[in-house]
């Protein structure tokens, strides 16, 4: 285990660490060469450029997750379906380079009879799981595609996507609604971003929600400053009142400062504490799975 | 009354007709000048260039409903309060040219604290329910921005907007999900747009439901030429189910041929049969609206 090296190549982005026994991270490298800039056959080149030297020790072991690991990416590592813990991921494991690479599969999860997927996120579960010592827990990673996990006796039992982040960003630049804000979001406004939290908890859709954005503005009655605020407030409490939360029950939230910041401001308004996991929840999981291993190798 | 000129002067488009006292249309005309088209000032020439020959009889009055009464129109006619029914609006017109030409003002109504507002429509709904011979009803006018409204006792009580159409683009055009999706749009597909409305109305949110449309395309279970359908049974599921409509109660549909067939199939899954009217709602709105100046003039 003393070469543990850890990947997160996702669409847009690739980070990577040297991880010492103990889980402490040696060294820690970024590139901006998520999967949508690598063409087909060239992520060994990329692979080279980012952990090549690390790769020298005799005992060195790449574990890779995220969408690296899809139809799009190095080497596809089939779905693994739900409920699905460490162990079961770890077993399934699709190896680049027997022994030395290897690619962390995402999961699979059946909603009423519609397939939703994750890749790269189950790791940033089980890594939070660890480092919070939990092992029931309702957690999202919100982002781009918000993720919504269910975790009971140490397993993802079920999860899904909320597009919360893509609709936030087409209706911010492409809407109508984007008329009336200013061309660049500023400091989030709290109170704004709370009022359309609360809207969107009242409002039955948000179909309907988003074009208060339109008429308040209109009418005078919320400036174009706030706007951006008060449209992220809509879409993040579309996706809470979805989520049918009991007051008093806590959320893990695993994202950057400021989505989290949100999260929690919105929680807050239905009475449930988030309590926080970073990046470093990542690391911390392919860590866990890398454990596995260990007899085996 | 015998030289009633209705015009329709919209975001997009602007129509025309010349109406005989029985309702007839004589002629109808068309031009490609929606209020986005003409420059500040530019509005006179416009009307002159659609309807100029029409206005030399002695007695002709120019109706006009839609966005040409907002701010960024002709001349802007303020919003009318809710509940409000034909005399309503025809004692609150806005004259352009006193005794010739008038601006029909939209309606604005209080949705618990915020602001929802209409133009145009409120005259088609007018129409309708002459036409249909109706004083109680819900009424739904699809379109980019869909408006239901409820009336009680021949007035519109209440209305909302949602963003369907909207968001319907958004989605198709700039969202994950167009990866999966033909350039353009084929003809309806009635199966796949009624297992998206189907999956909507099962669903607690269109941040989670949109996201089908790329599982489903992945998984290889809807093939890309159906997707299109697909989402927009998603989007009018969502709309739908946010009406709490009762099982057997009717609803009019005022639209196009082929936006109202799809609302008809939605609200056949809902059990409610779907009574249509079709453009000309308008003229007769604008005609009922014209009847109460008779007195006047």
């Amino acid at each position: 285990m003393t070469n543990l090296i850890a990947l997160d190549w996702g669409t847009s982005s690739l980070r990577a660490a040297r991880l010492a026994d103990d889980g402490l991270v040696l060294e820690e490298r970024s590139l901006p060469r998520g999967i949508l800039t690598v063409a087909p056959g060239g992520f060994p080149q990329v692979f080279e450029e980012i952990c090549g030297d690390w790769m020298h020790a005799a005992d060195a072991l790449a574990l890779i997750c995220g969408m690296a690991g899809s139809r799009q990416g190095w080497v596809e590592a089939a779905y693994c379906a739900c409920p699905a813990g460490f162990a079961d991921v770890a077993t399934r494991l699709t190896w680049v380079e027997p022994g030395r690479i290897a690619m962390v599969p995402g999961l699979t999860c059946d909603n009423e009879g519609v397939p939703d997927v994750i890749r790269g996120e189950e790791t940033q579960i089980f890594g939070a799981l660890e480092l919070l010592g939990l092992d029931e827990a309702t957690l999202v990673l919100p982002g781009t595609h918000s993720k919504w996990a269910r975790v009971t006796a140490g397993r993802i039992a079920r999860f899904s996507t909320f597009m919360t982040g893509e609709f936030y960003a087409l209706l911010r630049q492409h809407s109508i609604l984007a008329r009336t804000m200013p061309d660049v979001d500023g400091d989030l406004d709290e109170a704004a971003f709370e009022r359309g939290v609360g809207h969107a908890l009242h409002s039955s859709t948000l179909l309907h929600s988003a074009f208060s954005a339109r008429t308040l503005a209109l009418f005078g009655r919320l400036p174009a400053d706030a706007l951006p605020s008060y449209l992220s407030g809509l879409v993040i409490g579309e996706e809470l009142g979805a989520q049918h939360l009991a007051g008093g029950e806590d959320v893990v939230v695993i994202g950057s400062e400021a989505l989290t910041r949100r999260y929690e401001l919105a929680l807050r308004l239905l009475g449930i504490t988030a309590q926080r996991a970073g990046s470093e929840a990542t690391w911390r999981g392919l860590r866990a799975i890398a454990s596995t291993l260990r007899s085996g190798r």
